[in-house]
């Protein structure tokens, strides 16, 4: 089983760990790791995740914690920036956007959409997404299925050959949307950063024990299956991502890429689904594994 | 004259302060406010302003440099958060670029557009934004002078007639753009978050002081005048700006928010100009001071 590093809170502080099987997770400050935190392991990298993999293979009792016990946050419960997300890189999902507003004849995107949304809006695998029903922000939550990296070496102007050694490992994000806020305001910002719009996690695999570039990702509301697709089919893959966004900028440890959604969005669905109080959004991507969330 | 307050380097450390006139930086730590940066400033609010007023009132003598053994940097030097820009919220400006396009019957934006820029794109007043001429990156580097507020009290759902109690502060930035990027990638993200691509400064003059609501801000090019207008003729003000940027969405102390350019753009002009290597770039908000940089 691939390594997956958490985030976890547990007798009021705030731990790096390690999952042990399904049940249990290892506290790599309690078993000697001197990395404080998520941020400096990603910073530290190779290393770090050499250290962490032979206490992994022995860990010591004193560190080890019945996930029952813990709460995981998400594994950067904070990121350092805003989060850089891709619109628009399936083409089955550019085609049913296109489909709500009439456009039968869709185009292939020659350049990948960036926007972001604040670090102020990730929340953790289990955490309910406001629904923002009380203040009438929104009348039109959507959820978005994404395979999401974590930036471990810096670098700017990024060779497309040279982009899968800057990923230090991969997560997933859910990218909820105000999709009446996202048209109202133009440019995506607003609609996409909503407070408690990006649960992230839980946890993250690092980049030399997965080749995410042909994953399954999938989406359910309440056990009925609305996305399905595979990783394979973006129109600009990870490679391609990297390399356009780090033109003339600098991409730093730590920063969190979303890569897109696949088609099945409720905004496209016929008739339109909004997410409502009480709705249980789960996403799995294989090799990782599940991220889920209740509305509320 | 106006409290201004000034984050700066001396003696390998950063430190805030405040201007004494204009040849003189005074050394809040050193003259004894507890604050260790201006953060902590913002963040305390107004017992640190009331504080730092009494220090500049009577200002210890070995607290005080001459600005010119000192240098002085963004007053925000690293936000703790992309900086939240508004696009075309000057009439004029939004004729201009729809010109561009062939469009001669403007209509008013019903909603502002927020994009946000990357906070390493923060440089200095004085520093060199960089024209990624050595890459390729761009071909269209341009300018845009904004009056630019800092956020001090916390707020989501902010109404229209509290916005202005949110404001710790105003100062001065230049939304510069690559605007063969921002066309190319749809969403502005791309083409406005170039490294070095947002001077901001010099000082942040507190909003106690200063009523910006109608202020003239002007740009000028090697001492060429490109852009004169007055904020007061922003199609969404201040109090609009914050009223709908914080719908669902928390606007923290120290976050930065430029309010948009007036008309004079260079990609606008006939024929259209390009920010070069060589070029300064001056920009006045009145009130507040200069804020001034060479390209290269």
């Amino acid at each position: 089983m691939a390594l997956r590093l958490v985030t976890f809170a547990h007798a009021n502080t705030i731990r790096p760990g390690a999952m042990l099987g399904d049940s249990e997770v290892l506290d790599l400050t309690a078993a000697g790791l001197p990395h404080a935190d998520m941020a400096a392991i990603i910073a530290a990298g190779a290393p770090a995740l050499a250290a962490i993999r032979a206490l992994v293979a022995n860990p010591p009792a004193a560190a080890r914690h019945p996930l029952a016990s813990v709460k995981l946050l998400a594994p950067l419960p904070r990121p350092a920036r805003n989060i850089f997300c891709v619109g628009r890189n399936y083409m089955d999902h550019v085609a049913e956007g296109d489909r709500t507003r009439g456009i039968t004849n869709s185009e292939l995107p020659k350049f990948p959409q960036f926007f972001t949304k604040a670090p102020e809006t990730v929340i953790a695998n289990g955490d309910t997404i406001p629904d923002h029903g009380a203040t009438g922000v929104t009348q039109w939550l959507d959820y978005e299925a994404e395979l999401t990296l974590i930036i471990g070496k810096p670098g700017a102007n990024i060779a497309k050959e040279d982009a899968l050694s800057h990923v230090f490992g991969w997560t997933i994000a859910n990218d909820v949307t105000g999709r009446d806020l996202q048209r109202r305001y133009g440019q995506w910002f607003k609609g996409k950063s909503l407070d408690g719009s990006c649960p992230l996690g839980p946890w993250i695999v690092p980049a030399d024990e997965l080749d995410a570039s042909d994953l399954a990702i999938q989406l359910w509301i309440n056990g009925e299956q609305r996305q399905s697709s595979r990783t394979s089919k973006m129109i600009f893959d990870v490679k391609e991502i990297l390399h356009h966004l780090s033109k003339g900028f600098t991409l730093l440890p730590g920063d969190v890429v979303m890569t897109g959604t696949p088609e099945g969005v409720g905004y496209a669905m016929v008739p339109p689904q909004v997410l409502k109080t009480g709705d249980v959004v789960k996403i799995r991507v294989e090799g990782i594994g599940e991220l889920t969330n209740p509305v509320g």
